[in-house]
């Protein structure tokens, strides 16, 4: 009888399956991004098909060993390397990297888990249309990550998550069946939502081969305004000024806390942030018009005026041009470089519903300043989803490093019980992988969680999926 | 010990009980609204709390009772009324019918199952917002009946079917165990979505019981406009024209063959049909505009010029006034009464990819004449989500109950196996039921009909809720 490694080389070709014994360096598919964890891998095995997934899951299935399906390898809770046992196979994706059709008449397109989100961008827009998830990282993450992760990003406001885009899928089974749930509807009423059950699982229940995903017009023009605001609260009031006036036009809702902007005007000058000296946030709007960028600044213009009549908004500037509208964005997205730059801090991925975000935050800081007196907050995200990355850094002058071996389990805690005591969820786009699985049990709902363990068992009862990510 | 009646007597009040033996009627809860299927229930049980519902289940799974759940009992597809053995309870949540909250910064509203849908659209605009899920049955339908059948309607294009409008649900499982699950967050990654699994599950895994719903602004104006077109490819045509000239501004695109419009202009005179008798196709597009009526007319003034121009529109009328609108969309919603009025017809509500719709039907048309000649095709429907009510009437001077007698199996295979053959789905909207469960194992790809059974199996496993539903 042929081992486990010869039978993958026979299904995928030997060039195919890496192993340390054959000399390969692992590390970039045995550690995590944030490299928080390094594991040790029986082999990385890069299926060319769909059909090459089947065997192999069959195959590991058959000789009881799991796999940990991976595709970027981007992921920030540590959902996709293997564990330390060295009798894990990673199923690594990036060979089906094929976009198999492009439907324009039905704003669709067809493509394979490894596709890099970029990619598909840019595919999507070279055919005319847009393709609308964007998130940090999009030139090295893939859609089936992406969807495995139900991930969100900056333009969730308008266009929802990963979960939102998503019209079918292709999916091979923990028994290594191909469920072939592909195809551009937008009604299907036959059966239970299998695409969204899979959609968020990260690997537990089956690994994602493919999808439909939907596109949209790209619009005429994009503008983005840069809104200094006097509290919280009136940003929250900016962003229902914003839903009135802009309808779906508004594509992105950004809130920036002082601190959080102080750390990229110190670390990055050569960014020169706008207006957030005197403001204790400011806040990035985006407006993607299907008319003509004259309109939307129009539309900008009334939604401001109203918004200063309101006393909502203390200082704003729009963007002349599109240079201008990507300096803005940069700023917002150097954030978390500029917080690294100043030191390690304890990182949430939270949400709240939007109405009560400012009483979190008020509540939540006043907290964490009372049980670490000086603890300072990196406080910026995804104010039109009720997305905050609600970050805490350790007081200045003191050691980062230990901070963060001192302080982050109670900091955890402290935040994450707040979290729950307002109904939020403690991890709003991110998932759950192995960082937060013991979290779960914790703050989930016990039904849900009989409920997520009767589905696990049905459709993975040997446990071969991404065994501990999700479910402890 | 005492009987099953009794107990839940003493859970929810005698006087929710009821059973004919104390001479109520309960053809109100035992037929569907069609009248295809008429059954006999044990009892009709009005918990009038979420406790209740979880009692109720309880006492009916110890007895081995199955429950069928009901809400407005309006569904086409024979999925809310008992069968015929009078052993079956059927729950019905009319009495859950309180609106929970409404919150406006974060756009929700948390409803009970058994709130109307016309309510809850009222509710919403008293409050200042636009609750966008609109179908026929409006008035009786409950919002509970709407998310267990993921119901669908005339703003799809724009808003997405039920399931895309809710944010959270409470459900009874088949245990009675109460999973809370509400809570307006747009982003939540902790877990499989329950939600989803849920939603669209006609009552087979477990009770919804409440729901927190999305909310929109208002939109500054509405505008309709019919527009007559050369043939279904110039509607597909149409309808990319309008994605790229109104964005999300198009909330609705009804199409209407020339057939069906003439059964309205025949039987209901009164109406006054536009532009009917001279061009194959008509369609009924609707602007939903941020901004202003005024500049809902400019977009649509731009929009049907260019349309004349690339020779896709043959002729067209914007509505005047907001009187004007209702009657138009008054004579598309009159199509299903006058074709009624015409006699008996086979009814689909089949979904196709939307670029294909024009192949299928040229195609499934000519087949159904070479079949059955002088069949005549009633057929319309939501072209902005390639869903349509592909209906066929008998051959003129024909007598109607005779050819539903004796085509209705023949005529549905044939269009099925078409459907199947597009890539399409053969329930877009109205689920599965009794009515089409044994068609489900036809059409349905098997992989996902075994998944569909698994986790049916590890939620329900003593199939005490919806049984033969879905899954026959």
């Amino acid at each position: 009888m042929s081992t486990l490694i010869d039978q993958l080389r026979a299904i995928v070709g030997a060039a195919h399956v890496l192993t340390r014994d054959d000399g390969n360096d692992l590390s970039a598919w045995e550690q995590d991004w944030r490299k928080r964890a390094h594991g040790h891998a029986l082999a990385v095995v890069r299926p060319g098909s769909t059909d090459e997934v089947s065997a192999v899951v069959r195959a590991c299935a058959a000789a009881g060993h799991s796999m940990v399906p991976q595709g970027g390898n981007t992921g920030l809770v540590v959902g996709s390397v293997p564990d330390d046992s060295g009798h894990q196979v990673v199923l690594s994706l990036t060979r089906l990297n094929q976009v198999r059709a492009i439907d324009g008449a039905n704003l669709t397109m067809t493509v394979e888990a490894g596709c890099i989100l970029q990619t598909l961008q840019e595919t999507a827009q070279k055919a005319g249309f847009l393709f609308p998830l964007s998130l940090a990282a999009e030139g090295s993450c893939t859609i089936g990550g992406n969807l495995a992760t139900n991930a969100g990003g900056t333009q969730v406001v308008r266009y929802g998550n990963a979960r939102d885009l998503c019209l079918g899928l292709e999916v091979v089974t923990a028994q290594g069946e191909v469920w072939q749930g592909l195809g551009g509807l937008r009604k299907d009423n036959t059966g239970y939502d299998l695409r969204d059950l899979f959609v968020g699982s990260e690997g537990t229940l089956g690994i994602i081969t493919a999808a439909t995903m939907k596109l949209y017009p790209l619009p005429a023009a994009q503008l983005t305004a840069w809104a200094a605001v006097p509290s919280l609260e009136a940003a929250v009031a900016l962003l229902g000024l914003a839903h009135r006036h802009l309808g779906a036009g508004l594509t992105g809702f950004e809130v920036m806390g002082q601190f959080a902007l102080g750390l990229v005007d110190r670390h990055m000058p050569q960014l020169r942030v706008p207006l957030w000296a005197d403001h204790p946030y400011c806040v990035l709007l985006e407006n993607s018009d299907s008319e003509s960028e004259a309109h939307a600044r129009t539309q900008f213009e009334h939604l401001l005026e109203s918004a200063f009549e309101d006393g909502i908004v203390s200082d704003a500037v729009v963007a002349e041009s599109l240079q201008q509208a990507h300096q803005l964005w940069h700023i917002r997205e150097s954030i978390p470089l500029a917080q690294a730059e100043e030191g390690l801090n304890i990182k949430h991925d939270i949400s709240i519903p939007v109405s009560r975000i400012p009483a979190f935050c008020a509540e939540t800081d006043a907290l964490l300043q009372r049980e670490i007196p000086g603890v300072r907050l990196v406080n910026f995200g995804h104010l039109g989803d009720g997305n905050l990355h609600y970050n805490v850094q350790a007081p200045a002058h003191g050691d980062p490093a230990t901070f963060l071996r001192e302080q982050e389990a109670r900091v955890n805690t402290l935040v994450f019980d707040q979290v729950h005591r307002f109904g939020g969820s403690i991890s709003a786009e991110h998932g759950v992988g192995s960082l937060k699985a013991d979290k779960l049990p914790l703050y989930k709902d016990p039904v849900a969680l009989g409920l997520m363990r009767s589905i696990k068992q049905a459709l993975d009862p040997h446990n071969i999926l991404n065994p501990g990510r999700v479910l402890a």
